[in-house]
């Protein structure tokens, strides 16, 4: 196994074999850079483009590094990021001196990531939420139509996705305020205004496109993961009072779009390739354009944790996998673009909530507590139905390999109170 | 009535009056930059700034005008947009020398608009468009869902919206693709693949955000109209076929992502307030946030029309008003922020389709065919129920005043094939 001059832990999420991406600022000062989590460190990437250690590739040059999103490293392709990956994990092996033997370099090109704030690693231009968890479109179904209506005729004919809001889309550890809007309860004849009552996370991982396409020109099925860059955990928080009474007949509007919190390391494909297995068997077949012959899933552990005010420690709420998505990160680009829509780099497209078939894996307060019947019990003794002020919600995601894991940190959030309006 | 030097003719879009901004290229070569239309002219705001007309002003020295969006003039506020248009007003008056006089600034500064291209005014970051006509939600629910249940619960209580793809708006004069994709037709088992049978228009005026605000903090209706820049023109492109299946839970998607279609000029509001007019009275009468007591609305005269290849001249199908729209601007803005959503310069907020209560004021061939029971009858003896190939649709709007006209331009658009898949 390779491994790195700089120690790793087993249970760190970001060995030698991981290699993700992320934009971060020096607590000290200094403007954005593009940096790799190794460890508890953070390799500058804007240093050692400076220093020459990439000349002999693509991206020499090219003032990649020195940005405050990853967009240029994206919109190039993935010869050019797999030699970037390559050279990346040649300068960090212990077998290798170039960067293990300069201790100068070393100290201005590695920091501890407490040493650092993480931001938003792209510029997303449009965001798009699929809702490809058959374990989730049912329990949702059951609970708002009937056990006989819980699919949409169309549900397993297409991954179903809606467009998001982008503007709102913020990194792990922002505060989250409780939107405040219009709702119906069942009691009232008219609709009342007031702080969201029934708010509630989504356990989502999403991918960011690296090249895009041009209007017009969809995307195979075969060939979409060249268009991923790499994969984040999502949390898609939810307003489910004000989502009752707005979505029809467009869709989630404001009951979504108050802010959705990625985390900041974006771990490429190739990190992943390990822990390939495939999706669900689909029946029906899907249509030819929907049809993918390799397996397009990986083994991804989930996990959400919830810390009140009160609780000395965060409570495991939820364990779930990324595999029990139905719907392929493939099949939805092939489906976003087959009629001509345009993916730019930078695009997040999310998974939606993935709820595997146990109780225990369910990716929402909606359906852990069954819309409220059955209230979460925490360690402290307190129950929960939906999401408190002060609470704070954490997924995290890792691959388990032999001796070491390939994981996404973690994305969090705590509840701000509504502001009184 | 002031009157510039500049000839302009009485039906023309662009007199002294409107001075609507546009980003062009000059086909002769050269970056882009920003403009202002007057009568058949457009004024080369880049050369103006560097020749010193602008020094007096708050915008002055900061590298605005060269540059290919409107965003980092609309990032400025409304005082400095009022500012800059007034200068604009007085160096094109009839009574002042400066530019009148200047041959040398007049021959750089002012082309022929048939001598540049335009192009996207904004970089739009998100898109949403509204659903803010009765007549066209009414029309629609009752093709849907029958007389009795035409209107959804909460449509005469907010403004519905969702969220679109901003990626693919593109600009007047772009080709539209046809899309292909899934659709079940009402005598098909399964879902079939093909290219879109039923591909209609939406007339729709929409309007760009100028000042943003924060994430979680809301902007009233009755500041809302601040942060308008300006308005455009519409064509918000739909597949019907692929919209009815898709559709349910999450709202329109792949029907609506293709292309979206706009004006190239962006009318301030500043020269829409002569033709200001109260929009339709509300009942109920909303929730205080969404309450405006000032007039919302718009005088603005609309047309539709259409060419196919075959007919000599086009012809109008449609003619309507932005005052039939029930929800305002206003009202759009306080309702999308009420939850925390943050706007962001640059941000296409759309009518949704502007129908009025007669037939001939539909805004989209769904609705002027009746879903296709009543084939629309051109000039050249053909019929249409959804749009052909080949066919030009063109939208047009402007305030008629006295003895001048304030006009949006034109948004138009042919439709081209599908790429057989």
């Amino acid at each position: 196994m390779v491994r790195s001059f700089i120690q790793v832990e087993p249970d760190s999420h970001f060995p030698i074999q991981n290699l993700p991406y992320g934009v971060f600022r020096p607590l000290k000062g200094g403007l954005p850079r593009i940096g790799v989590a190794i460890g508890k460190y953070v390799l500058d990437l804007s240093v050692l483009d400076t220093a020459g250690c990439f000349d002999q590739i693509a991206v020499s040059g090219k003032n990649i590094f020195s940005q405050p999103s990853l967009n240029a490293l994206m919109s190039f392709s993935r010869p050019v990021w797999k030699e970037l990956r390559a050279t990346i994990r040649r300068l960090l092996d212990a077998e290798v001196p170039t960067l293990r033997d300069n201790e100068e370099l070393r100290s201005t090109a590695i920091y501890f990531q407490n040493e650092v704030e993480m931001l938003l690693p792209a510029e997303i231009g449009d965001y798009t939420d699929f809702y490809a968890s058959k374990d989730h479109a049912t329990n949702v179904g059951i609970m708002f139509r009937g056990k006989e209506n819980a699919l949409m005729p169309n549900w397993l004919h297409l991954p179903v996705g809606y467009h998001g809001r982008a503007s709102s889309v913020v990194i792990s550890g922002s505060d989250v305020r409780r939107p405040q809007g219009q709702m119906k309860p069942p009691d009232s004849a008219a609709p009342i205004f007031g702080s969201s009552r029934q708010l509630d996370f989504e356990l989502e991982m999403g991918c960011l496109i690296g090249t895009g396409n041009k209007q017009g020109v969809p995307v195979s099925v075969e060939e979409a993961e060249d268009y991923i860059f790499g994969l984040v955990l999502v949390n898609d928080w939810s307003a489910r009072d004000i989502q009752s009474w707005e979505y029809q007949p467009l869709g989630p509007f404001l009951a979504k779009n108050f802010a959705t919190s990625i985390s900041p390391w974006v771990v490429p494909l190739e990190a992943l390739e390990l822990f390939r297995v495939p999706a669900p068997k689909q029946d029906p077949e899907p249509l030819p354009y929907l049809r993918q012959n390799s397996p397009g899933s990986f083994n991804i552990q989930l996990e959400v944790n919830l810390q009140s005010e009160s609780m000395k420690r965060p409570a495991r709420i939820s364990a779930s996998n990324f595999s029990n998505l139905y719907w392929t990160m493939a099949q939805q680009i092939a489906h976003h673009t087959i009629g001509g829509c345009n993916l730019r780099p930078g695009d997040l497209l999310a998974s939606g909530t993935i709820s595997g078939p146990e109780k225990e894996s369910r990716g929402s307060m909606l359906e852990l507590t069954w819309r409220g019947s059955d209230p979460l019990q925490l360690d402290n003794g307190d129950e929960r139905v939906w999401l408190e002020d002060g609470d704070c919600l954490t997924i995290t995601g890792w691959c388990q390999g032999d001796g070491f894991r390939v994981g996404f940190g973690e994305v969090t959030g705590r509840v701000l109170p509504a502001i009184l309006n």
